[in-house]
């Protein structure tokens, strides 16, 4: 609330009702976190609160409502993706990126490797898919896997403003058993899709899945993608409108692994998820002037218990719910 | 123009500037229609003016503005598959609907068959592509074919105002090649995801296919659908609310075959292609008062020679202008 | 017995020890049976008895050994795509029918259609599975349906001294069940696979599945194969020796479904099984003089438990234990 | 010629007709060089002289007989495949060793990952493509990737009377663009098919890729497993019989990459290419009295420029007509 106008503030109070609803909302979808698992692959993340359930609104003139366990610290996993695609197209340009992997969604899982050797040339197929975020990983700009890592940092450095920390037990523990990821870069090495050589792709790639964020942050991110790349707090454009307007797209259409199409059609709000929990949502402004957030808000869920397709069952639940109420969705 | 109101009579005046701008950006655009050719696996599709290209846009309060060849008549073909996925909706419900096709986008080729095999059950991933869209003609409501493709019919005569003509001479070419599409269908329907016979199923969706339009006709279905189902003019409700939603959404991620997250990208709205050359677009509203159509409209666009992936090639380069001229994006 | 010469005759008094074997391992592997079911999607064999267990070998003298049920009269189902194979091999030539199915294994299952998708152009991969055997099956000589069905006949009926009959009844019922067989034969129709009409095809194709026949004749069959299609009885040659070679061949890489390669390995004598349960093996001349039968000789086997691969459960059993017992593998 | 018996000499002399023959052939042959090329992928087999052909037959009786280029020293590559599974089926046991992979052809290209993905669990198809390989490199005898190469290394020394080199600079030509099976091994070790780590997996794979040898190296072990393991000069028995047997049904079904049905029906001994151009064969003993070697020979042959699926062109041609001239086929 600290880096809020004061007009923000008074129109926080009246979002009083706002807070309380979704209070209420969180309480009754908490029964969900019992239809998902912890994700197992990755020893660090199994012992996660499988009963937590936190979501965090940020609205256009700052206005900030909370819900749940809103304070847990949690790793970005698949949320990244988004940073370091939005990073490189920010240094190399749209189309460079592009030619580096497609935005087409799938319907495969998102380390399936096989359609890297049915399509030639083996461009993976999004940077929402572990093949199109280790070539997107090899591309951030810098000489040195530390340089391009950093890179990523000081995107996201903007966006929250403060400098954030890798987690380095769940570093260390994805690495461990990242042997579908290396399957996957040695594949794009050998199609000449990565800019580095594999163990470097990898160790930005799981450093960047390893980044510690709270709800409050993703909302942050999810509202200046809403308002285009323009933070509405801070009078500044962060990113540019056609990077923010093509990241929007990739998300709703590729962000949700294999659910995405269905998210789409139930929720209807440009989101990623990780396999850690969490969802990132960028809800553009409407016109449905009677509405909350109607200029637009940025919302980050969290809870650790993640659905077969690999999202969080009852962040995608509690997601359902308030597009339904507050009419989050762009169609 | 004949169903417009006085007031939108008096709006379309000043939307004489628009007219103009549309005018102009089509013979911009007719040189694209070189990156295409004709379908050529349906005789009938062949012998289209390969430069013809057409465009008509309706908003909100009717305002209609056309350019280029904006009067030819060509059959719907994969535009068919919104109509029929809504009038299933409609009569069956939507969880009948998506337990028979659930709405995935794949990255597949429209006509593909191996996913039908690698994935059980052999749900289709969705009725935009061939397979979703004969298991959603098969279980059209009734117990004939000919009833069948009557409610079809009855779907759109209620969005057009006039019952529309089946091209006898299209539909006839398609059967005798539709082998791809026999193909599907038994195996459809040896997973039990038909409702009727095979043959009939694939004369319902071939008939569906020959259905003749102009692109009038198709911007007055997305001005409806941008209405959420409400039609603006009328003030006749067409659609239930949740199913126009969740067809806009299926469109954007699913309708403009395996380009559909470029064109989510870089059009932004929710759109469905045939392979005869037609686009449907659906332009929500939008916050941007600065812009034509803000309060939503509907837009059809006509140009035969298609591109690899099976969509309009000049077809989606204009909208791709407009789109980003006059702000069409949901993102 | 009754075609045999008298010198065969003698031949087979010694040969009562082995017959008296035999007869002993049909007992032991009759338990076996219990690790198969008889095939399901065709109604008409799910009603045989499961627990059949029979086996008659004809040597190259002529004497015939028998063993357990070996009168039951049974569809010769995927074991005649042999007959058709080598068929259009001698009308059309080697050459001709080898642009039209490669003869390369797969790995896949028998009613795989995921390959005719990815690999361009959708060749059979091998003539032993059902995309390669409907192909087989419409080039046929003959200018009709019947014409070419009768083309299968007479090869048959060279084989076996008699016009083998179909047995309708096993006919319709796989008809009204052939929906993935029908999806191949459209995909290559397609493609320009057939000779002939889908519909032609799969009649020919079902009708050469459900011709009857006994392990007697499965035997004698696999003996004309033994001795490169000279019958050695007869003194007359039934078979081009090229034909004969390539067909044992074929049987031998890709003739019991996707478990060939272990068949090969723990068998190593080239055979074809059916989904009814029967297997035909041809065993070719060996130079361990000590084992019977060394001069080659044909084996039929019946047992209509499959297992997952679709072979005769216990059949396969009985013919791995014969083959170590009596050297009967090529290797 | 050196190890060969007196009597075996005396057979040689008599062979003269023989190798007056196979010297005919091999330069009526040389001309299907031009139809293949050198493998590219592999920096070190870029520079083989193209146009080479070498072959070397030997007897069950120790006769030899030499034809072209049979002297050049070549890497085994792929041929090296036998050697691991032999000695692995020879330490861990036939049962053990089929758990790990399985022996069923593909009909997919030797470096394919898909099926890995596509069917579960991740058991390699057969131990003659790389994954299969790169599993049974792994299960080598021994604790360290030294003792492990060392067992294979082994094996070698009992078949070829020395112990053989390795050739470095193939070696780390081969590591750099290794990245395919790179890819393979991770796949493989996230599925619990490796006994070892990735790298080591690796650097055992390559280095018996290395290995050095000439055609009548190739030609004695292909002996060996013509006479079942039986080495039938120094009447010594080096593989057990089933090994031998098993080992060479997989040579015929999946020796040849995916040309391996072909092969068979044309040519029809069990053989295994490698990349480099060599073919290693053996021709089990028939009842053909009147054709040269019918007690079995081993065949070696060498030539480096490669066909489409990876086999030496020249050589399958000269072995296709040795064949036919000499009955070499099992069927």
């Amino acid at each position: 609330m600290d880096r809020m106008s004061k007009d923000a503030q008074a129109e926080f109070e009246t979002c009083g009702e706002c807070a309380a609803r979704l209070h209420h909302w969180v309480e009754q979808h908490k029964k969900y976190t019992s239809e998902g698992k912890c994700a197992e692959y990755i020893p660090a993340l199994r012992y996660a609160n499988q009963e937590a359930l936190g979501v965090c609104i940020i609205g256009y003139d700052g206005e900030i409502i909370k819900g749940g366990e809103a304070d847990i610290v949690f790793t970005m996993q698949s949320i990244s993706k988004v940073i370091s695609f939005m990073t490189v197209c920010m240094a190399r340009g749209i189309s460079y990126t592009l030619e580096r992997t497609d935005v087409e969604p799938t319907g495969d899982p998102y380390n399936s490797i096989m359609r890297l050797e049915l399509k030639k040339p083996a461009r993976p197929f999004n940077p929402m898919i572990n093949a199109g975020a280790i070539t997107v990983a090899s591309f951030l700009p810098g000489g040195t896997k530390e340089e391009k890592f950093a890179a990523l940092l000081d995107t996201l450095e903007k966006l929250l403003g403060r400098r954030p920390t890798v987690n380095e037990k769940v570093y260390t523990s994805e690495k461990k058993t990242a042997h579908y990821n290396f399957a996957l870069a040695h594949f794009l090495k050998a199609g000449g899709y990565l800019e580095c050589e594999v163990e470097d792709a990898i160790e930005i790639y799981l450093k960047q899945c390893a980044i510690e964020v709270t709800v409050e942050d993703l909302a942050k991110i999810g509202l200046v993608l809403a308002c285009d790349g323009f933070h509405p707090l801070t009078n500044k454009r962060l990113l540019p409108l056609e990077i923010a307007r093509l990241t929007k797209a990739v998300m709703l259409t590729c962000g949700m692994y294999n659910a995405s199409g269905k998210f789409a059609a139930f929720v209807g709000a440009p989101s990623k998820s990780g396999v850690s929990g969490g969802i990132m949502t960028a809800v553009p402004p409407r016109q449905h002037k009677a509405t909350p957030f109607h200029n637009g808000c940025g919302i980050g869920v969290y809870s650790p218990a993640i659905d077969e397709a690999g999202n969080s069952a009852a962040g995608v639940k509690l997601l359902q719910h308030i597009s339904t109420k507050w009419e989050l969705s762009v169609f």
